[in-house]
């Protein structure tokens, strides 16, 4: 393979002048094929009738929302919601104290001092781009989902047995997490995350406007701790990341090498380039004390011209986004995004990159010209990829073979509406890729769905791969954003119906009644006063809450505990305090609690928020609050 | 027809004793028949291929997740979330100026000082329950919705031109508001809010648990000003309301006639009733000055034993919910929830009963049993009703001109899944019933979808019913909840593509722009510093925001404004500010605007959040914050 930069399609001047749409609309005559197959068919086995299950279950990030949603596949409805990042109004996230505990015990120093300047315990948003399921030999297990926020430099943990956020860490030191990935052998293991934006390493104000200080940092959290394991400082800025199967190298790519501080600079050289780690090299590293310590977490110096064997800098053209490792276990596709290349990098070569004995760019075996914009590929499992082509508003099937024998690898184009940015294929990032079903996540709608005034939909395309050619068989209109997806089949993932009363989610309600000589599942009669703070134990059996009525007084801090004694599938119960804000979901089995100050005197109702029973707008009480003595 | 309570299928115990799920499993047995007709084409004319329209705009309430959600009907697909009483991580609403400006102006003094001890602007959670679209002579006209929030006591308007909340206002005096419905005729008008839970008229402690001195308040708004224009004091609780097409009456269900304080007070009694309101009569009682002023607000006495003619009480069975006027004008369907019955209300004899010349049942002209469970009735404009029976987990098709005749009026049952709540049809609610589709948002999904864990979706189900006989043809999962809808023709519906640069929406920031001698189209190169008050003018044109950068010093109260100069449809920009909490969207042409305090020193990168363009990760810049000196 060649060192030289691509050859563009349009001038690069034109691709920057012009916006998306405009360029869309220039752009679409670039081999677009009709439809071919069996549309009718292939739309069929994608639309379940009433009460058929989907065959899997798709996990998908909704960017800016904070939230992870989960959609069955093929039908591509919106089963679940998972709130993360968000507040969530219905279930009470990031106001019950059983969800302030998670999304406040990994906050660093400064978050809280920030926060509480502003009269708050959490952030109210996060920018959820990637979310992925933890790995052992190669593929799913079922385990845990993992997830970025860009917005506020956090990693967060869902569990899959309840579909539930159970760990939230803020990540010092780098700065707005943007790509994600999971070791994928032996096992989950690392999650490695990505800063995206450059800054000063020790970013206290006394450096500012002086870009040549700033650095980027790469981080391996432990999954299963769900601690830092090591940061790496790199030369360039972080844009996705992915890894192989062996256990040995993972690799991201930097759209922004130059360090550049504006659009003319971070897009001023032809080519930027893929960071290669050597996990066992920074292990050992760490093990030799090579490393200084910042904010508590191990930090590596992997920037270029350290001559030292943490890193390699595989030059790419032309800030590339995605990188996708493929079901081959051998190639890597590293997607152009400025360059109408992907390039493919062959991870057996890495070791004697990293010996010394080839040059960086012997790494890259092919690089295959796909189209305009290539952001991110997927694979059938059967060597063939599919890469969005964002310029284009089109996904390209090509062949790795084909690219590898230097033959022009494109199968065949189809058109998406409009602008894909990831794209996902059916067990597409496992060693065990079944090439049924790909989503393209595409960022604009505009006139694929009734007009909701300005702000638009964004709209997931649904698309059958398996019998041969790519046959669009779904619009699927989504709200900010269908950043990226996973499609993992239905055996993986096997959650409860109903909570272990002794699950550590409510731990400290748990060791509280405990000191209240209060029994937690079925509560207690009376409120127990501690000075003025005030614990209301209840439970709940539909359509009754334990309690009719309570009373506290004027200025009270009060908690209330909340168990729902139900233990029938799908009873899930809430408890919404009228007029205080105040608003918690409890599953079957499941404690939940919330505090606040009773500073309104009155009748207050409390009353089950979550339908539960024929009699649910009855299953209700009054907290009787009497005013400070005038 | 008689006076005598319905009979009941089960006996009334063991309808109270049972759970929902426990139920449904030994009441399905009541004649439910199999599905007739022809589903598969039925499923072929809902289901739409990719690019194809939905032929009407579904408005949502999301029950305690607090947004309004628009959907696709017959598609089912959620197109877009517009919040209204949440918190939103995308939009911002919630912490953006502009949205806190609407969610706290219309607070009540007492709640301001609340959420200030609880270090709160704004409630963060909201039970949206009932979306309804403004009338104008009996029909949708397309200006507005109107929706409740049971949990805080509130009333919102969206503007259906941008599809964003204007208006949110706390109603005073009456608690936990539930039922809501516009004024059909002339226009809206008036937009009916019930009360739900009862309390002390002054709620202040001075009276706690003595229920015989608790009311009821049912609210009249102006539709247009979004101010209360009077209450009525009622006995017993308010369930749901609707009203007439001749502008003379409006209605509620009282499922507590009894005011009682638990489940077996609330279900003492065999009898509750409806309350009939008489606008002129309340006017003129206005008018007259027989009123008190309370909070601000005018309220009449219509209790029981007032012997004034604001108020009826007509006698239902059981416990009555839902209440839904016919597209005939003239008939009122009152659901009878723990009675197997609905009562037909002649609204044509109302005028009687206010003059004394008859009695309260003689209004009620037929009362057929249907099904355990009726919840809510929807029309076909064709002389038919749909009942959701909650307990049989069924929908009843049944006859009007049959039930007025005294035969059997059942038509048809179809088995949902599971236990019905409100339903809804195409244009149902107005004159214009078209007859063609039937959706039903049932609380329960169990075995339809993918297991979530302990939480699961909750089930919608669309039935096509053009074609004389009912076909489920659709279960769409729905996050908390699916509580209410309304299917609008989508000619009646025309929203707006881009902002109109002089939108009252950003109404103070232009004002403020205009002080600081700033264009808010285009921005300010620097900072406009007033004190340790700082203001930052930007503007965004893909793929770049105007200031690259822009130095503030720690502990100043920063405004950032950006206006979105792009002006073609869907580009949306998003200005995420990292590590401060701070995310909003700005949409074409608007202008948003946050404050914050800027308590971290060090570089800090702002972002656009909300995709835009092939270059948009590198529309970004960089905000200063020169530490303090020390």
């Amino acid at each position: 393979m060649s060192d030289t930069p691509q050859k563009f399609g349009v001038s690069r001047r034109g691709l920057l002048g012009a916006t998306a749409t405009g360029a869309v609309a220039a752009a679409t005559g670039v081999g677009a094929s009709l439809l071919t197959g069996s549309p009718a068919r292939a739309a069929e086995s994608a639309s379940l009738k009433p009460g058929e299950l989907d065959e899997y279950y798709g996990f998908w990030s909704s960017g800016q929302t904070g939230e992870l949603r989960i959609l069955g596949v093929p039908s591509m409805r919106e089963i679940m919601r998972v709130p993360v990042f968000n507040r969530c109004s219905a279930t009470g996230w990031g106001q019950t104290n059983e969800s302030l505990k998670i999304l406040t015990e990994g906050l660093l120093p400064e978050t809280r001092e920030m926060l509480a300047a502003h009269g708050k315990k959490t952030y109210d948003n996060g920018d959820l781009h990637h979310p992925h399921m933890s790995f052992t030999d190669g593929t799913y297990d079922g385990r845990y989902l993992f997830m970025n926020d860009k917005a506020n430099t956090r990693v967060a943990r869902v569990r899959c047995d309840v579909m539930k956020c159970d760990k939230i860490i803020e990540i010092p030191n780098a700065h707005d997490i943007h790509g994600l990935r999971p070791q994928k052998y032996p096992r989950t293991g690392y999650v490695f995350a990505n800063g995206e934006h450059e800054a000063p390493l020790v970013n206290d104000g006394q450096i500012l406007d002086d870009p040549s200080q700033y650095v980027n940092i790469y981080t391996a959290i432990d999954g299963d701790t769900m601690e830092i394991a090591w940061q790496v400082m790199v030369s360039g800025n972080l844009d996705n990341t992915d890894c192989d199967y062996q256990g040995k190298y993972s690799f991201s790519t930097s759209y922004n090498s130059e360090m550049g501080m504006n659009l003319a600079e971070m897009t001023a050289n032809e080519m930027d380039h893929v960071v290669v780690f050597n996990l066992k090299e920074i292990e050992a590293g760490i093990a030799a004390g090579d490393y200084q310590e910042l904010n508590g977490v191990k930090v590596i110096d992997g920037r270029k011209g350290q001559n030292k064997n943490y890193t390699r800098y595989i030059p790419i053209p032309n800030s590339p986004h995605g990188i996708n490792t493929a079901p081959d276990g051998m190639h890597v596709m590293i997607n152009g995004k400025l360059s109408p290349t992907v390039s493919i990098m062959d991870v057996t070569k890495l070791d004697d990159l990293f010996a010394g004995t080839i040059e960086p760019r012997d790494c890259i075996v092919a690089e295959p010209e796909l189209g305009l914009g290539p952001l991110h590929t997927a694979f059938d499992g059967k060597g063939n990829c599919f890469t969005t082509l964002f310029l284009d508003s089109q996904v390209v099937k090509w062949s790795i073979d084909k690219a590898l024998a230097g033959e022009d690898p494109i199968l065949e184009k189809v058109d998406v509406a409009y602008q894909p940015g990831h794209n996902s294929t059916s067990m597409g990032e496992t060693k065990e890729a079944d090439g049924k079903w790909l989503v393209s996540m595409n960022k604009f709608s505009k006139d694929r769905f009734l007009n909701t005034g300005p702000l638009k939909a964004e709209n997931e395309q649904l698309i059958a791969i398996e019998n041969g050619s790519m046959e669009v068989v779904h619009d699927g209109p989504t709200f900010a954003e269908p950043h990226d997806s996973i499609i993992v089949r239905a055996d993986i993932v096997n959650p409860v119906n109903v909570w272990n009363r002794d699950d550590p989610m409510w731990e400290e309600a748990r060791r509280q009644a405990e000191a209240d000589g209060v029994d937690l599942d079925w509560g207690h009669d009376e409120p127990i006063r501690d000075g003025n703070k005030v614990r209301v134990y209840m439970h709940s059996i539909a359509p009754n809450f334990s309690l009719e009525k309570f009373t506290v007084k004027q200025g009270d801090e009060v908690t209330i505990y909340v168990t729902n004694m139900d233990d029938i599938d799908d009873v899930t119960h809430g408890f919404c305090l009228s007029n205080f804000g105040i608003a918690m979901e409890v599953a079957p089995q499941a404690t939940a609690s919330v505090t606040f100050t009773a500073t309104r005197p009155g009748v207050h109702w409390f009353y089950c928020q979550w339908f539960c029973h024929a009699l649910h707008m009855e299953m209700r009480g009054r907290m009787f609050v009497e005013p400070r003595a005038t």
